[in-house]
């Protein structure tokens, strides 16, 4: 029985931070434990609701323990177990210089830093007791390398209990503190899980065997020891990832770390980092620092900023710079579009909307200029040996994604997820974890398509796709449009979806359009995991419908993906404190309510002198015969 | 060729009001052309962009030369074809009690009316000159009963041309007016339907035979000739129906027309009106003479209210007298719960929810009390005999839909739409249109399962379903859980889709939540028909993609279904009027644009001189020997 510490979480009313012990004494698993009120049962008894536990991402900023100052960054939780492996060393480190941010000169990012308009100041980040780590010589520092020695990492216990919250909850009541579910909770259906394999509980052994078989990642930089291990793989939770970044446009270093606060809030399970412009590395850096859930980046955008934006002017050793840069700061997961070929750039030419990922443009660009192979590709050996050196993990970039409806699937879109395939097989040569990128516009029909194919071409590895959007007519809306193809093709096997806000296509998200982003995400995964028939998922469902069934209003905002907007909307209506313990709602009024009368149905049931199981056969036998009669008569 | 009359849009920035001619003179037929700007291209010519024609609900609303004024209503269109065909005799109707609006007498009314608090003045509609007509004495007035006959009515003309936005525009292009669409604009994917066969160009004939079939109805009440003839069913465009409805709590009559006007702006193709309380009848003859789409509503709400609000009481004399009082003022079609059969209602006593929907638990508490069969079963021949001498559509209700994932396809709720197609084929007797509504909360992977079995269970009448949901967690959230099943189902074969707005469980839809509700539910329909291969639908995608790719950001707003919204998000990052003529958008800034390179790709393409097919060719066959061949070397 694992036993479990919990206080108030700080981020969420009527929730409880909780941490499950693992076997080590230093794996303390988080989750959020959301407490419920009694169910007031028609005799004028009460009976006691056991509190659900969900998922929760928001690491230690969720803990009213932790000191909330983003200048002192997150503890180290895992630094003890990446060093007791005793492979790797503490290195210098490559020196940060003034260009990583953007500048010419110290001299000239001092001058920016202080020309007062406080719109862009270059805060550095102390770092002044923190150590480079680097695999030692010969050794690779992988999750994947550890899970072919079959070695159950720290990492992958943590992971193992944090993916179970439903066994959690019932542990939990199995130790005496709650009562045992009622019958109803344990309604659950079978889903259809297309070929996954998701067992009814997730052991560290099974964690280790699906990152082995290259099946599902566990991004973690040995330089973002701040981390909370999670998995991205199709046998586990569906994840979402949000983006933040700077642009040249717009934005801050410090709205940067708030939104990834405000994201990890909402759920999100990984960030990218998609900063361009200025103070790309200290904006990194704060993230990072303060980040529970693991970074990617496309390094590509800082190796462009370091060129003056200049495409052609890319080289390999600039890139390769980056990267280690990148790693060294403890950046968990690389976007590289390295499947861009040559061939593939004339293709777009006759596209609906060419070629409309960043990284993939870039590629194209630099291709084209120098009439050569993508170096990504010519140098991707080199690359695998740098990712095994810190445990970064590929997300091999699908530059050349659809743009529109009328490019979904097409030969440039799939040649590339092709090369996809080989340049996996290729990076778990050494040992390198990888997940690949995918969709962006694709109609309903030709979604599963893609992860039909990713699947036989890229060998299981890990999908992670943008969206899809579902139709292009609906800008302002695209967290929808894509919010349903997410869903459909994480219940189609996809790891992780790549959320999408309202803003796709005209502007920056705010924070609410980050907010709207994440939680749209998050119960499109949850629309996947239910119908993949995850065991951790109906249990949410259930809770949050037995709540709202017995008008338990508090309960039904607090089981709630948004409480706080489920909170605002219920109150618009009707303010008052009395309407949330009230039996009935604003839709239908006092005398009007269809849950009501269920009630006086469950009643009649009960007044009959039959119980539940008993109305139901009396329901289909016998009153079946009587009543079919009866009604055939009036056809007579 | 058809002549066309062009106005500009009362509601839509960038678009024309337009009627197509149909053969008869008083056959015009509405649409929106959405102007567009022409490409700059590179050589700095311009190239003209053909008018986009896109469906358009808004009626006379959105005509510059209406009078727009609520209290004299709108014309009434369709007048002419419903006399001239000789079945129908203007009949003295049912006498208005004040028992309709909930008033004890007319002095109470007068009163209530006069209580000086204005929150619900009760204002008659003034019927000086308004007719009531029903069906001779032996004549069925349905359009049904015409199609079977081989008749193709005016309505029918009138749908065949609205169904057929794309061929319309194209017509248009072929009078010389615009230029040919570029070839982009013609690339369509082959969708998958499902074995619903959907032609290339809707004729009267073919609609007329879909009526016939039982597989498409028109809902349009002889005594509401104000509407804009529609079809519901899987071979035409996918529709979408919004709800308005004051309520106990709270709203009145103003603010219901409104509602319908707003409803009808964005896209709603069908209005159901849910009122419960006073002022029922008042409120939906304002909204009638209003709305240029057809309207449901659910009698059972109002004869409940007739009886003090208590089910018991209810009796098949004030039910059937409720029937011909909607009937006479024009509710094109009826929602009816006489599935809700006594021998499954204590099978839900075992459910997770129980009975959700109004209408169902008004039944069953009815058939409880009684212990009787539901007396809209037993009296289901009256009904259909009332519903064809008006031609009111059946919208056969599932009052045993699941409110939970848990209750999912249950067997109250198969058993009931077994029922429902029992029913349906009653009604066809009577030659009374027919579709049957169904899901509420279902997960992704048993939302077909309901469309297979409506299918074979009803004899391929029109489905018409609310979302369903696909998970229960996300209160404030539900019109995105329920439209992404709502695009799935629509692409499955349901033909109209009932909307949801975020405040579902929670509260009233204000306004911003009802233009939520419609457009989420325009984009969901709109991804449904594209992903069944509907010729009309992948038009507007390819137009707005064109019109993105090359930063035509006011075509682009103008485009989507929410152009304001579109405008505004966008206008949030880069207010500036040059931001919107601008080559690069927010997201990226002026130097860093994907669109942009891919402008330098396809100058490439050119510059290398060949055409873009040559392009393609090129790089499928010589490139990729050249660069497969120095690729592979790097694995060697």
């Amino acid at each position: 029985m694992p036993e479990t510490t919990t206080k108030p979480h700080n981020l969420f009313p009527g929730s409880q931070k909780i941490y499950i012990q693992g076997d080590r004494h230093d794996i303390q698993v988080p989750m959020r434990e959301i407490a419920l009120s009694p169910t007031n049962k028609v005799d004028g008894s009460q009976e006691a609701n056991d509190p659900v536990r969900v998922y929760d991402t928001s690491g230690p900023w969720g803990d009213p323990d932790f000191h909330g100052d983003c200048e002192k960054g997150l503890p180290v939780l895992r630094q003890a177990w990446i060093k007791e492996r005793g492979d790797v060393e503490v290195i210098e480190g490559r020196q940060v210089k003034p260009e990583d941010d953007g500048y010419l000169s110290e001299e000239h990012a001092r001058k920016k830093a202080n020309n007062g308009n406080g719109r862009n100041p270059l805060k550095y980040f102390d770092l002044e007791n923190r150590e480079v780590l680097r695999a030692k010589s010969g050794k690779r520092v992988t999750q994947l390398h550890y899970a072919r020695k079959g070695i159950i990492t720290p990492e992958m216990e943590f992971i193992a209990i944090r993916e179970n919250m439903k066994l959690q909850s019932i542990r939990g009541n199995a130790s005496g503190i709650q009562n045992v579910p009622s019958n109803s909770m344990h309604k659950q259906h079978h889903g259809n899980a297309w070929g996954a394999e998701i067992p009814k509980e997730i052991t560290p052994e099974f964690v280790r065997d699906e990152v082995a078989r290259g099946r599902a990642i566990i991004p973690c930089n040995v330089n973002h020891p701040e981390l909370e291990p999670m998995i991205i793989g199709r046998n586990f939770l569906v994840k979402i990832n949000t983006n933040i970044g700077n642009s040249a446009v717009t934005s801050s270093i410090d709205e940067e770390v708030e939104k990834m606060r405000w994201s990890v809030r909402w759920g999100g399970d990984t960030l990218m980092d998609l900063s361009t412009g200025k103070n790309i590395h200290q904006t990194r850096e704060w993230i990072l620092r303060n980040c529970p859930v693991p970074v990617g980046t496309v390094p590509i955008y800082q190796a462009l900023e370091k060129v003056g934006g200049k495409p052609e002017e890319l080289t390999w050793e600039i890139y390769r710079d980056t990267l280690v840069e990148q790693a060294e700061q403890g950046v968990d997961y690389f976007t590289i579009h390295a499947g861009v070929l040559l061939r593939y750039i004339p293709i777009t030419a006759s596209r609906m909307t060419g070629i409309v990922s960043r990284g993939g443009s870039i590629m194209a660009k630099w291709c084209l200029a120098h009439h050569k192979e993508n170096f990504l590709y010519t140098h991707w050996d080199e690359i695998c040996e740098i990712m095994a050196a810190y445990d970064v993990s590929f997300s091999i970039g699908d530059g050349l994604r659809p743009g529109s409806i009328a490019d979904a699937n097409d030969e440039a879109q799939f040649g590339e997820l092709k090369v996809q395939g080989d340049l996996t097989r290729r990076a778990w040569e050494f040992d390198v974890q990888v997940m690949n990128e995918g969709p962006g516009h694709v109609p309903m029909h030709m979604i599963q398509e893609n992860m039909l194919k990713q699947l036989e071409w890229c060998d299981e590895a890990p999908f992670y796709t943008l969206g899809p959007l579902t139709t292009d007519v609906a800008p302002g809306y695209d967290h929808i449009t894509s919010g349903i193809g997410a869903a459909m093709i994480g219940w189609y096997g996809t790891a992780m979806l790549c959320y999408v806000t309202p803003k796709e296509h005209l502007g920056l998200p705010n924070r609410d359009d980050v907010r709207t982003g994440v939680v749209t995400y998050k119960l499109a995964a949850h629309a996947a995991d239910l119908a993949k028939g995850h065991p951790a998922a109906q249990w949410r469902d259930n809770a949050i419908s037995k709540a709202r069934f017995e008008f338990r209003w508090e309960d039904q905002f607090n089981l709630g993906l948004d409480p706080d907007r489920a909170r605002e909307y219920h109150d618009e209506t009707l303010p008052q404190e009395g309407a949330k313990t009230a039996h009935f709602c604003s839709m239908c009024g006092p005398n009007f309510c269809s849950m009501k009368i269920t009630e006086d149905v469950r009643q009649y049931a009960r007044e009959q002198g039959v119980s539940e199981e008993d109305a139901l056969k009396a329901g289909m036998e016998e009153k079946a015969k009587e009543f079919v009669q009866s009604g055939s008569e009036i056809y007579q």
